[in-house]
């Protein structure tokens, strides 16, 4: 059932790559603290919607694209 | 910023009326309070993304089924 972490993490990891951003920029785009998004992408923290709402506005993309395939 | 509970709440009842569930029964199906699921319908809960996955889960669908659009 926690597969969801990883995999949110994963997908965090991947769309900051492809923006070419770094987790400090990302951090300071969504404004949310660099070790969250650490947390956050090695699949540790549960995220809350609107903690993910601020990093895929950050990110530039949308829940749907977010969560494509998943 | 704070839509995205109203819109997931919306979401969450949309689909659970679409299956014929009472929040009762959902509320069994996915080992989750039924206030707590009251409270999600109403948007007033910043839900974790590990309660959305028992919750989609138990509404038989996928995290890219539930956001399309969003």
């Amino acid at each position: 059932m926690q597969m969801i972490k990883q995999k949110v993490g994963a997908r965090v990891r991947e769309l900051r790559n492809q923006k070419g951003l770094s987790q400090e920029k990302l951090a300071l785009a969504a404004d949310i603290d660099r070790t969250y998004i650490a947390s956050v992408e090695s699949g540790k923290r549960n995220i809350s919607i609107v903690n993910l709402e601020k990093l895929i506005i950050a990110l530039d993309t949308s829940f749907a694209e977010f969560f494509e395939g998943m």
